[in-house]
């Protein structure tokens, strides 16, 4: 297949993308078009339909994979498909990894260390709580591990949400060794749900978008009030022990302008953090560089989420 | 009685006060001592009782109504009651409104008119909503009623939670008429929940301080999720309703940095900020010079809240 | 007619624009030539003139209504009126209300609505200062009238200064009843002169920018002394009502950091720069969606006043 | 005379210092008393007369010079003046210059300086707006001449609105010499006039704090308008130069958050900016710094207005 | 020996403490006396000799241990020690550490840990550079060991600076494993090198002040000369890897605001700054509650650098 | 030569550029291609070389001034320079003042001025460290002449960083004369030395952009270990006198976030922050403003580093 960010001027030929948007229009001369956009794991191209009832033209709807047969022009300085004909691709014709970006780690192993860290909480209405989502609630289980972290900056694939929580989860039992007055059972179950919220903020994939429930309400109260609720069916989980889950959950961002309605007001809140925001950070800086080569020194320019221009470390 | 803020060094009696706090210490001497707090509604004085085993002292506990004998000494520049006899005092003996402060208009009548709002409301979900708090729900509305809006700034009296959210609703009502794309059944039952979580984050009258609960996780958080488990409740309440309410709610303080983890993105949510901000902010202003006499100009000091010197208006 | 965000490449014809700016150019071949912006109601255009001498061409001044001939081309991927033939245009041959946009409310009964709360003022010495302008200056009256309240953003149209000061002073008479220790007549006239300095601030239509005087000294200084002057005429205007209307003029932006010398110190500065935010605030959400049919929730984009992504209220 | 900051606790004599307060109480016992502040220009002392019935005790009123009898004792960690006789100064018992902090440079030395650069100004207009106030208007003259430039801070001694207003004038001359470019009568007239709204801001020594002209409107308003107002009867002040010349004073604070409603936007305005902040900046290190011994290197603590820790500069 | 925080009003007897400040005074008879601020670990109190003269004053400097003899009075509401005897103590008559505070941890298993970090370095250059300070640099080890990490806040005690750099390159340890694109030896080596500035910037105990140094210059400054300076004899470090390990000690602060000139602007630099705010950030919470009981849920009140309320996490 | 910014598409020709950047490409046909960035003094254009086996083109490399022959084609909106035949061109073809942007002041004279300050130093050891690189070292010499102040804004011309230099001196002459109290010495050798980190920040022209040093470590810190190497050669230098210039060029942004590691804490440090900030400011109005004609009024649209719309000052 031909990737998107490879298509020139002047290409023609037969493609299978992803048709993430549908909408129509008419043209100066009164007659109906339909405009898509194309996507696949490199990037998004327009597309133009100006004979929408020419029998090349199947049936298709947005969030399809579709198979496009036209040439490439030029629109106001961007690239368009000018598609001729159209239709529904078949199973198998197409790779659906081709169009997804997805994480470089194997989502098995995540999920067994993710469930190693689950079953190493001593306290057992945490272990319990945790078992909620992360054991019997399959539905729940196949979303998270789907999921990506985030809309585009960092952790922003499949797979993606899943890692970011073992990372920040992996720091959180390194913090709990290095500080060992914090409380380790709170600290890792906090850690272990501080993003699940997204499975509801943002749309799975290929959309990946924020939900309606995202703009309005955001994962952090969301992500919180699945918690919350939760801990209602656990017989005897403390009243104060949920307060402090709770905040930990609600102050995971670390300001309130970052959208946190709390600072962090115990120490463990303060680590999750912390553990929350390198790990976000790294990987930020991580992507950013990773198509760069080795002992390339070369400034890349601005990054919005670390405010700096950046490059990659000398080569020892 | 004396008011507290009336005693002076070297006064001598008996009178009655609330036990705000109680706390044992011992002296250089070795002896055992006891440091309390007493307060009416005009302030706070520290007391000491010297000789615990004396039989002039009673039994007593934080919170109880005390009455007390001895004098008034000063030490490090504040004054402190030397507590030579102690009981608790009879019912009938004291007046409570002496000792909580509450508001000036009437709570039945303000419950009364939040009532008719509340009756006003059109869709029956929301109003469905509504009665299952300020209807059905006994135990909450006597503590809604009873409730201040504050620890101390503005509303921090008894009957201040009712008097602040009935203004901010008359706010809404008035801009649901002003400006009539708004949609005034959301508008208004926002208004009607938007501070509901201070019944938890405040304790009680005479203590009213922030609860554990409040420290950490906040009225706006408490009072957002009060709302999401009782629309459970309402059959066919709809989806997009729910989320609008709730998203409310949580921007209700308009900015990030003021403890909402949403902007208002909606424009019931943005008069909702507005209606509740006015009120906080008027009413602050109004306590602060309530008690200056009509037309004099002094200027009153830097007020914390409203950033800048304040001074009452000339009478015109 | 057509309008000009109705055009495409490949048009060709004759029609009425007004020419908002013009200005001479040379060719690489020493030729000369003319640019022009040509504007309506919908948008604004280039265009050029490449035969300046032709007998076609006749004389026409900036902000003239012009008839012009041509065809529609492309350059650097935006859209040009090449133009053949040019002429003023004849008064009758076009509609001034396609040319600038204006309030969709009625400008005579918004004038009574102002006037009746003119005519409610008690304070003779404010009645007779508000009369100064509202009564007796003619052209004032005009220029009121007609002018936008902003070059862009909120109410910036023709009638728009009107309506938004009607606004506020309804919202301020509002006010006044709700906290009733407001001074009405002060809050009042404060509302309607509080923008009175736009009028010099921002040219009159078609140009409305900002003029010279604007972009020096500001509404907000020239408003005040605009009414500081007019004071001086009114014999017996009390000194302290001065300084304090003069002071919610000043403090109506409500912070340093948007334009005010001075914070709202006095409880009608405070009650008169919410009013005044307020209606800005739900304008600019009730114009960014106006065009947003009912029912559709798509999230329609960060709105930079509003400072957040933004979208329509379902449908109740 | 013995100065107020050399009094100690138990001190016991006679000595004239001036009234700056005056409060009448009622004590415990239902007797009058009187409350004054008593200052001299090294600092202010609480007083109280208790037997405010004393024969020994004359008619005073406020800002009066007064000799008062009695001993130095302390409350609540406080000195407190207990004054036994009092009586009206006569002039010639005291000597004012004891009472005001005044500047240590030669008021007449000052002025010819400030009358030798209006002299330069070239522009007739400009000349003359100058002449309106600085030649023509003798009691703004005197006024002018023992005013401060601020209530504490730097230049908070009579004269000091000359001093400041001079350096600032001088330190314009010389940006006009290196900067060529810089419109020099532009800028030496706003460098004159850009604090005269002081006079009103601030009253008169021995008060010397704000007015409600200053708390309500601020002296850049209150300066713009006095300059504003002049010009009116300066027959061909040029349109221009009247609107950039009000724009130097608006601006002058240089930050929006600092008072200023406009940002300097033509290079005067910018150099205007500079010019009076390095001269309050420079003189509040100096005089926090002045009675500090040569070649002291200690750390004088935290300065507020500067941001920093400060410390002299080591002798060479 | 009697704690300084244990001493009260009436106290009398002989006692050995820390003379930290010592001036000279007049008396208002004219008469010299001496003001002493006494300190111990546990805090500080004034103290006065009125007959500097007596035959029971020894000889005595600042920063001496002095054996003092009088008794306790108060003044303007605090605690005053009246001194009628001194003399310097002997050594053996007082425990240094009564007057020092300490790290809880033993320096030599901590400095253990450091040399083995240090041995674990695999780039040769890295691993000398830090052996010239931390293995050939005999004074500086010294000095490193003893020295404080901060005058008050957290890690305020001798051996605090190992204590913390030891803790922060433990922690950029664990980041080099969680985050294997991270360049190990830079990392470590800018962390063991990022706060040795503080040995200049800060004197020693007893004394633990900012130096004039620390005030001018500061230690990130300080710090990243000295390492600058020793690479100048390490033949063959490479130019790029310098850079980057200054770039790392320069930027530690995170942020610009916080006295870092330059933002991180490489992966090792990111994880520095958050290796190092996260230790300060657990050190200071766990300072701030190690002496409240376990299972105390009472709030502690507002923490400054952490910017929130706090309180002890509840027992599991 | 035609300078670039008046190619125009359709243009056709051979003219001598500067070749600022050269990368290889490959088409979408599998062959080899050149891009190039070709500049002059007027501004940039994209090259291109298609036929890179032609005989017509010669090796060149980034940084030669390169003779080209071909057209002006346009892409993506865009203009292009389409490259059929390329030589490097022969010293004498070209004037490079052609290519590199220059003061208009003339070097020599500005030389002699900065001299003719370092000659008016009185203390010799302060001579002696300016005479260490301005006058015994000749390659610092002529890079400093040669250098600008900056990549964009202000002074970004050869001769920049000189002009610069000599401006803030100069301005630190004045203050020295204004404000007696400042260490003329100290605070002259500190204006001469503040930016001479800028050296090693930008590169030389042509390139004139940020190295690797600017970006890891900034001029700030780059020139103050400059000094400080120095002065370790100069025997008897005062060690408070070395601590005071180095604060003085690391505090002298004024501000942390400005990059200044450290606050102005002396008054020179103020001084020179102030004597920069100006000439930065005034230069930055002055070349924006330059090529606008005199008395035209019009606003030149937002400037980013004066943070407001500016407009040239009307003619007297």
């Amino acid at each position: 297949m031909k990737y998107i960010n490879t298509l020139r001027e002047g290409d023609r030929g037969t493609e299978t993308y992803l048709c993430k948007k549908k909408t129509q229009g008419i043209s100066k001369t009164g007659k109906a078009f339909e405009s898509l956009t194309l996507c696949d794991k490199t990037g998004t191209i327009d597309a133009k339909i100006w004979d929408v009832d020419s029998e090349g033209i199947s049936d298709y709807d947005e969030l399809d994979f579709i198979t496009v047969t036209g040439d490439i022009t030029s629109w106001n300085g961007a690239l368009q498909f000018n598609i001729k004909r159209l239709r529904k691709a078949n199973e198998g014709e197409f790779d659906i990894t081709d169009y997804i970006p997805a994480s470089k780690k194997d989502i098995g192993v995540m999920w067994n260390d993710l469930t190693a860290l689950i079953n190493s909480i001593q306290a057992p209405y945490m272990k319990a709580l945790l078992k909620k989502y992360f054991v019997e609630d399959k539905e729940f289980i196949e979303e998270f591990k789907a999921h990506s972290a985030a809309k585009s900056v960092h952790h922003g694939f499949t797979g993606g949400l899943l890692e970011h929580t073992l990372s920040v989860a992996t720091n959180c039992d390194y913090f709990s060794r290095q500080y060992p007055f914090l409380d380790r059972d709170l600290l890792i179950t906090a850690a272990i749900f501080h993003d699940i919220g997204k499975v509801k903020e943002l749309s799975e994939f290929p959309r990946n978008d924020y939900t309606d429930e995202g703009q309005l309400l955001g994962h952090i109260y969301v992500g919180a009030t699945m918690v919350d609720r939760a801990i209602d069916e656990i017989e005897g989980f403390p009243a104060v022990k949920r307060k402090e889950l709770i905040h930990c959950i609600l102050s995971h961002h670390g300001e309130l302008e970052f959208g946190s309605p709390k600072k962090p007001a115990i120490a463990e809140a303060i680590a999750l953090s912390f553990a929350d925001n390198i790990d976000a950070k790294l990987e930020t800086i991580y992507e950013a560089l990773e198509n760069v080569e080795e002992n390339n020194l070369t400034w890349q320019g601005f990054n919005r989420l670390l405010d700096s221009n950046i490059r990659r470390t000398g080569k020892n």
